[in-house]
């Protein structure tokens, strides 16, 4: 049996409200039979960065035949772009260009300026909700099969936020980006990031010292704080069987470092 | 591609106990291809005004050809009428007879009270959870194409809670009925409520007085406070990437006033 | 039209970090056109006991062809066996061997200790997050028809948690499993575990004594509180048109009492 058409939806529009079911409706009308997806409608209100994070981990979740509508937009009805943008892998990712597609799109080869007369022909988006009038109609045709260079004009690659890793006098220091329901800290560290440095190395959060890597919670002890790659192939810390965050304080925005283990 | 049977619910459940999922399994039982949209299962437990809002939000926002069933049912194993009626575009709304589907069905032409013998023959519903064992059921009937008049005798339209709109001295006069994620204030004012004082009005809540309607967020500075018709067509208060309620303190039934500009 | 694969989801994984629709997306790479549905991602934190109870409801409300996804998994990496089982009714229940699936698979007759290796050949479940990469898939394959014996080797059936019911000196005690959002206190009695004393009975709970029980709320006047038969099929305490745990304080843990009524 092939593939549906897959719509993915990622909003900071909470789930009370009924936009998202708005959102769904009009996916549905221009794709009938879409499958759709909900990666997360509770990005904290406004935080594009917090959206690229979650967007970019969607796009490498999901089959790379998804259609990604993203909308964490606090210039709707400004003059910022809308735009649809294919990634490395084939899969698109449509919503504002303010940063939030940048990491998913990065690598991509294609990206179109949405024309709203070629997205939704005689009709007028509204000026506070093009997650329904227009995102979520451009997903839709997109996973239904229409060519993305019809609803609109070639363009440059979607903006991207500066990636919250850099070098230190050390080791390399990144920040937290998210902190999971578990209270894990999600970093964008990746392996190649570490690679110079070898196996033996510790991390420094706060006055908090962690040796070497583990593989996964239950290589410590029940209360015992962890770094480890997360199933999202980045650095993460966390506490077995504890909320690291709450019980350390660590939050979205706190640095870690990584370094060479002192007096290996 | 034709669009599938289409349910919608909503309901005061939350997400947390199983019994959207338990409603889930009740429709697929009975209409195998349903599609199936949350418009919002947040509902305030038992809050039968704002459940009327977001029904009839919903009705405007999905394809006439939903089903919607809705559940905000204090009154559930009491002799409040189960029913199902046709909105004036064509759509269903299946639930309790209690003021929860009256503005959605405003303007319908068909209703009917549901006979658990007919809706669901051979079993008995539970005296707790009619949202499972009978307006699921329902719902996805009519959803698959049965005649809604099969399910039960015709009735009176469903009863409508009162509008909270009405004329004052020097104006109208408005209450706030639901406030979304973002601190919004919606009302159910629509434009031909303003029509008769002309463009320049003054909105007033409080001891905060705007000045004229704005388009969208992007016309006023950012933390500025405005009213604007909103994505469902009637008059909100926002203010520009802020949380325009928690700033202002002003909530769910809380009054706002519109009328001609003073001095104009 | 006969009934589409069906897969339910329950975890602790909230709805706020992607993790559910990574799920989603490998139930439908495994089975493309499998109808998914959400039971709860809000059980408690690594609360196995919680899961249990939303599961076993989960697998008595859903239809018997449903293959049942269920992660609250604290022990995910650890030497926990994975496994599948075939509950009563035909159902499957798949997940970690930690007591999450007992319940649910009580009176089955068949379970397999899942092999990553079976399950998703050539890939290498992360050690992290088996939803995604040994659950889901299993689920899926289950749901579009594939023989569960292919996927491992059988065994013996999962693990059952204590039952939180006991004899008391006059009459039968048991534990409050689960508060839902309606304050309504749920716990695992039926009908048969109070046959012996007859139609005249008292529910005690702290200096609380309800006497006798009611059909439904509308039973008992505004704001009393009452004991019924709930939708789940066992004993629940709740309280018209209010909250009945904050009111109270009861909470899941507390234990409730059933004896004949005295003097009678």
């Amino acid at each position: 049996m092939s593939m549906p058409p897959l719509v993915s939806l990622l909003s900071d529009f909470g789930t009370r409200d009924g936009y998202v079911g708005a959102m769904k409706g009009s996916v549905l009308s221009h794709c009938p039979d879409a499958r759709i997806i909900d990666v997360s409608h509770h990005v904290p209100p406004q935080d594009v960065r917090s959206g690229a994070f979650l967007l970019a981990r969607a796009v490498r979740d999901l089959p790379p035949t998804t259609a990604h509508v993203a909308v964490v937009d606090p210039g709707v009805g400004s003059e910022r772009r809308a735009v649809a943008a294919r990634t490395a892998h084939g899969a698109w990712v449509v919503g504002p260009d303010n940063g939030l597609l940048g990491d998913a799109a990065a690598g991509g080869d294609l990206c179109v300026v949405l024309d709203p007369e070629r997205v939704a022909p005689g009709t007028t988006p509204s000026a506070t909700f093009h997650g329904r009038d227009l995102f979520a109609p451009a997903g839709a045709r997109i996973a239904r099969g229409d060519d993305p260079r019809g609803l609109g004009e070639e363009t440059r690659p979607p903006q991207r936020l500066e990636r919250p890793v850099r070098s230190a006098d050390d080791g390399i220091e990144a920040e937290v980006v998210w902190i999971d329901r578990f209270g894990n800290a999600i970093t964008l560290l990746e392996p190649a990031d570490l690679e110079a440095m070898g196996d033996d190395v510790e991390i420094v959060v706060d006055s908090l010292v962690l040796r070497g890597l583990s593989r996964t919670y239950a290589d410590v002890e029940r209360g015992r704080p962890l770094a480890y790659w997360g199933s999202s192939g980045t650095l993460e810390l966390g506490q077995r069987e504890a909320h690291f965050a709450d019980r350390t304080g660590i939050g979205r925005g706190s640095r870690i470092r990584v370094r060479p283990r002192a007096g290996s």
